[in-house]
């Protein structure tokens, strides 16, 4: 398939190249619930739920346990299948499993879904956020429910890791906001954390970030359904997170991959892109197509306040120096110098912040024509790299 | 100033910035019209319009005529002020005047407004497009303006340098979406350009680009006032405008400008971005107050149909292959390797295409922290290249 986006998730089915034929693990979708949760910013959520899998056994003295933590329209679903016939298995199954970089056969292997995670309309996907109906109102929150940040999904997964008797991870590892989880994890519970692996992002949101974010959400403040958060038993802002979930797509990939992928190919065959506003080429329907698959399954407001959670980033809250000040992990760090999202200099940032502060860090880069998304689809690049540090 | 973007203009005003005191040409602005004029799709179009600048003086066999083609979000305003007391002086304003780089004690310099020119609201520019009144019905056109592309633009480019007597222009020039006209004119019509220098630019819009238009042109979709392009008269879709226009001026500048100039400050020292969703940093603050601005003085019909122009190019009409087989005059192409719009592989592809023609053709970067940017505010550093080029 050489375009590789048509299933309805598209990043996932952008995954399937190339992890074709490994040992399939079956997985089963689990979910987590907190009575209680007191956010960063001091508002008390009750019967806050979030997903979970997990792959591997833990172990008797409970010393094995891994957490992988999601990218931004990702889920827990990190490795496996749910069902042999699924198209494809997990986003991480290149590197986790039996045998594999991150060793089910050694590791019990974690990945629970975020709050306010993007996927609500998805079976598979738990999550907490303004699509969620408050227990005290009956409705769902909408903007009333509180701002969330990166620190706030890592104290959730706290809950669940502990809910298993675990206190401490042998590893914590992510990609893009799945890295910024592996930060804040890494400095707010040096105590938990062994090892971890920030994968294609960096330790703190810089301006351009935060602009570029802003153009992701922006198709979504200028739908009028999107109300001021008020859709919900309405029509939702369909169009508008069609386009934003668009634009992280296009985002996320590299022009090695579009160029080559559609070069200037009409959409269809017989069709002239300039005859009139709506004709497109091959580029444009492609990923509009999936956009709009996308945007049936996932929340507008999600995606706000995603948007703002990535945003917000620094790690450790206050400065990525103090971030880094706190963190006691060695730490692989695993990039792609045609990262569009988290480009190279911030990357050098993070290095340097890291260095600065006398961390033991090894950086890797993988490649590709993916840019920003290898990080999710071509781990298979670093499974060298990841053995040797959980083995150190 | 350090931010850069006060005023209505955004990328007016963020050429400030590093040109004071340059000798000014005092300029008014022109305007053309044709009674008729035959788009490229074979569509007649009665009374079109376009505003234009002229700075020199043409001589008498009328060989010494330059043409300066604009940029997307541009108008004909290259130098000069209209006013000793205007703020800036017209964009390309450091290498055009007395003495400059192209120098109008030599050179008569014509700018003109491209068709479809955003900037509808702004009295200094003139153009025909969605939003003019069609007249054979007195309303505006609407959609049913025909989809016009870059040979559009020089077609109508074209008539008004003939109408001035001109046979033959000594050099085409122009930078963005003016480096587009620069390749069109010296690949549609070789016998009447000398030299060319095309400027942050490439000789066709690839998959990336074709799908980073949609980007920027996403919110205006997104937002119900647009309405199909069926809005004047009624509240247009200002919103989506603004959003988009934030997206051209971020997609314009470069990360090493964003973090230098913003880092992660607050919009206001008191204010926590993290308090509520509307709650912003400041980079979000500036680019949105500029974009809003900006949009009060620009059209949405005229910005998609810029989008349009801009994704349907390749020199020529048919192929690079085809476009650079046509052209005669030898090039002085300046890009900037930041450029983040026209990238360093459209670059490469560009050149290699011709060289593999056997085209005379010179590249030279500039530099600075503004990537896309710097081929607008930065080229006095192409003084020396310029000046070189236009004596061989």
């Amino acid at each position: 398939m050489r375009i590789g986006i048509t299933g309805a998730l598209a990043l996932a089915a952008m995954m399937v190249t190339g992890m074709a034929g490994a040992q399939e693990t079956i997985v089963e979708k689990k979910v987590f619930e907190l009575p209680s949760f007191t956010t960063q910013s001091g508002r008390t959520l009750k019967q806050v739920r979030v997903g979970w899998e997990s792959y591997g056994t833990l172990n008797a003295d409970k010393s094995n346990a891994v957490l992988i933590c999601h990218f931004f329209s990702g889920n827990s679903h990190a490795a496996g299948k749910y069902d042999a016939a699924d198209a494809a298995p997990g986003y991480w199954d290149a590197i986790i499993g039996p045998g594999k970089a991150i060793d089910t056969n050694t590791y019990f292997v974690i990945a629970s879904d975020t709050l306010v995670n993007l996927n609500t309309g998805d079976p598979k996907t738990t999550t907490t956020g303004p699509a969620s109906i408050d227990p005290d109102t009956g409705k769902p929150y909408g903007l009333d429910f509180p701002i969330v940040g990166v620190r706030d999904f890592v104290e959730v997964q706290k809950a669940l890791v502990e809910s298993l008797g675990i206190k401490k991870l042998a590893l914590v590892a992510g990609p893009s906001m799945g890295s910024l989880q592996t930060f804040e994890w890494a400095a707010s519970h040096p105590e938990m954390v062994a090892k971890a692996m920030p994968v294609i992002g960096a330790a703190e949101a810089d301006a351009i970030l935060i602009g570029w974010l802003d153009v992701w959400a922006a198709p979504i403040l200028a739908d009028a359904n999107w109300n001021n958060g008020d859709y919900y038993g309405k029509a939702p802002p369909l169009a508008g997170l069609a386009k934003a979930l668009t634009a992280v797509t296009l985002h996320a990939n590299h022009q090695d991959w579009a160029n080559a992928t559609f070069g200037r190919r009409p959409a269809k065959e017989s069709e002239n892109p300039g005859k009139t506003l709506t004709d497109k080429f091959q580029v444009q329907s492609v990923l509009d197509n999936a956009g709009m698959a996308r945007a049936k399954l996932s929340d507008a407001n999600h995606f706000l306040y995603l948007v703002k959670a990535n945003q917000l980033f620094t790690t450790g809250g206050t400065s990525l120096a103090d971030g880094m000040a706190k963190i006691r992990a060695p730490m692989l760090y695993i990039t792609q110098p045609k990262d569009l999202v988290f480009t190279p200099d911030a990357v050098e940032r993070t290095l340097k912040a890291a260095k600065d502060a006398g961390r033991d860090i090894t950086h890797v880069t993988i490649d590709g024509v993916r840019g920003h998304l290898d990080g999710v689809i071509s781990m298979k690049q670093a499974e060298g790299a990841i053995r040797a540090f959980l083995e150190k």
